[in-house]
């Protein structure tokens, strides 16, 4: 076996002891927020049929697709759990109580040039919600995005949501369209790279006559010029007499009020969201300064089902990954000191206390401690800096003398203070 | 999207919250046990180089690799995860605290013809010990394996482990390899196949002069009659004088006596395991009808970190999967019920009550409640049908008349009872 098949592949991480800890507290976080908010959790295989994830818009996700062909059949890692969750849903659509409430952490796979760290998978906690209409729905889930930053330790400030609306964009754009309805997913897959390539390139696919876009030049010049809107005034100058698309955000921003977050939250039309399916509400949350991407981002997919098939069902979610929040974590010095917790060692001095150490360590285990057992023949000095080193509580100190008087010694490792304990009874 | 592409790929699973609230109670039996006997949790990428599974045993885990070529790599989904931690520990040696005790519960994958509902992949919870010669580690681990069929609701008799070592079969079958000593894996794994293919099949292999093995026809036979050997006694018969596996052998019985463990452990000639890298004790734990496969097994591969170019280490481990547990815990009756938990609905009559309904169902998630909030228009009929299908334990019904009062009344489920309470105040 070669050196570099001796490494993760590329972009990919091993979870060491403490690295696993981390991943696990920021699970049982999310988990914990999803069970207050009324979540229910789901997951989905990790290899789905490539076809599922087929769409025309040219989306980052799915050109990235770490796909293949295995015995004729085209599978894929997911790349998001959205259509696989599509999938669950339609194949129970009639039979499930609404609105559902589901939540996943999955990991995802994307097959990407490897820059500035990114890797090729990362888990990312899901909360959807299917069969909502009302932007009650939406309010829920920003509640719940933050509920979780604020259990993760980071201050009110420090995260902050900026949301648009599709329908606010469309309501402008439609008519430049010509009927051609089917450019506007791929219009917004190329309006979210602004940040990434810059307005000249925007600007250009937006015009490229071969494009799946294909607007005249000033139009698109004009569109780009209208991503600079901020605050829902802005927004209200924007958009069509009595557009829904403005009224619904009004009235996300009062309800957002209600949960005491509408001062976290800002009208922003430059938020797009990269994904084609996205019909209404959009959102992402981002570190206060911008300096990272975002932290979390989703919004309303009202026809994903319909686009499979299936019958029409609104829905609403959002996708919040372990990579950048432990970027922010750890840039504010909030990462979590997370050491092993052992409860206890027990030691027999020699194999004649082995029988007795064996009880001993499975009567502790019994009252649901913590205990290694040293398994090998070691002196005591060594047995003590090792339980020392291992974080251990206490270690059990069982020599020939002790257990001759049917006794343990039990020092506490922090004070290094000892006392002799009774034995536990052979088991019958 | 075709129909078929709207099923999971044949031989994966969707997991609905049923499904996943049975899941994650396995996995937290499996989590609990491991926290008890001291073991740390780890994870390995599920996507791993292809090479590092390459072995020429005839391993079926080997040949079900399910591995594709991505952008010139090729690429396996992790079969098992015994070569991803064998990679962890080699690129720390040194630096590890030893002996590691480790624990992990990966998804596994294998590209198995599809039959009798097996699947192409499955979760296995795996214990390893690294760094420990001494067969303690083996008696830990076997004691870990039963305080988890404890633990999930099984009776000390219904599941029992058969326990064999692979130098006992050496001692015999060295003479007779004629210096061909990478002949022994190989006639391990056809060993291993005695249930599934039967006898005639096994020492047409074990004989075949074209095959791995190369056996006389008298040899082989030899060989399979004595699989036949039960119970230590037995074992002593066909060992060499002084056998040091015998050795073990004895001692590993006498351990699992100061467990409170012998009687549920046969020698058992016949056990040898299907994977070429063990190198001591072999065990595996079957349902005591025998009816099933096996629900877990496991072994010694002192000689693993060596094939893979590290420094030696002894290592002693063994997986546990969830698909045959589940099917013993079925057929026993023994499945646990796990209902939804869900502490509140609230229920705003009218959007009037929105805010309101907000506010209170925020207090009670503070205090750690499961919520859902009703985000539609709906009659209070239908709310109160609905808390009840979703298994709440109380509806707080909030309409025009209690908030005019400031009170919300409160309805408990179950007995019908209702009492009024006070509203939370607004935040400031």
């Amino acid at each position: 076996v070669s050196k570099a098949e001796l490494s993760p592949p590329r972009g990919t991480r091993d979870f060491y002891p403490e690295d696993l800890r981390l991943r696990s507290w920021l699970f049982e976080r999310f988990r914990e927020v999803a069970h207050r908010f009324g979540f229910e959790e789901v997951d989905a295989p990790l290899v789905e049929h490539a076809e599922l994830y087929q769409r025309k818009a040219g989306e980052e996700i799915v050109d990235q697709l770490y796909h293949f062909q295995l015995h004729d059949r085209h599978l894929a890692l997911r790349p998001e759990l959205t259509p696989s969750l599509a999938r669950m849903v339609m194949a129970r659509q009639g039979a499930l109580r609404l609105p559902l409430r589901w939540f996943a952490i999955p990991q995802c796979w994307r097959y990407e040039r490897m820059t500035r760290g990114r890797r090729r998978e990362h888990y990312q906690w899901n909360m959807d919600v299917w069969g909502e209409p009302d932007v009650t729905a939406e309010a829920e889930l920003i509640a719940a995005l933050f509920a979780a930053t604020d259990a993760l330790g980071l201050a009110p400030g420090e995260v902050r949501l900026r949301v648009n609306h599709r329908r606010l964009l469309e309501e402008t754009v439609r008519p430049r369209l010509g009927g051609r309805d089917e450019a506007f997913g791929p219009l917004c897959v190329v309006l979210d790279k602004l940040d990434k390539i810059g307005a000249e390139a925007v600007l250009e696919q937006l015009a490229d006559p071969a494009g799946p876009v294909g607007l005249s030049r000033p139009v698109a010049e004009e569109l780009v010029a209208g991503l600079a809107a901020r605050g829902l005034p802005e927004a209200a100058k924007g958009a069509a007499p009595g557009s829904p698309a403005l009224a619904e955000l009004t009235r996300l921003f009062e309800l957002l009020d209600a949960y005491g977050l509408a001062d976290r939250v800002d009208y922003d039309a430059s938020v797009v969201r990269g994904l084609a399916y996205y019909t209404g509400i959009v959102f992402e949350a981002r570190d206060a300064a911008g300096s990272l991407r975002a932290v979390a981002g989703g919004g309303r997919y009202d026809r994903l089902l319909e686009s499979l098939g299936g019958r029409a069902l609104p829905a609403v979610g959002f996708g919040f990954g372990d990579a950048v929040i432990h970027e922010l974590l750890e840039e504010r010095g909030k990462l979590p000191a997370l050491p092993r917790r052992l409860d206890a060692v027990v030691y027999p001095f020699t194999e004649a206390e082995r029988s007795a150490a064996v009880q001993l360590a499975q009567t502790l285990r019994a009252r649901g401690e913590s205990v290694e057992l040293v398994l090998g023949s070691v002196k005591p000095k060594r047995a003590l800096a090792d339980a020392d080193r291992a974080g251990a509580v206490r270690i059990y100190l069982l020599g020939p003398d002790e257990r001759a008087r049917g006794v343990v010694k039990v020092r506490e490792l922090a004070s290094g203070r000892e006392h002799d304990e009774a034995l536990p009874k052979a088991p019958a």
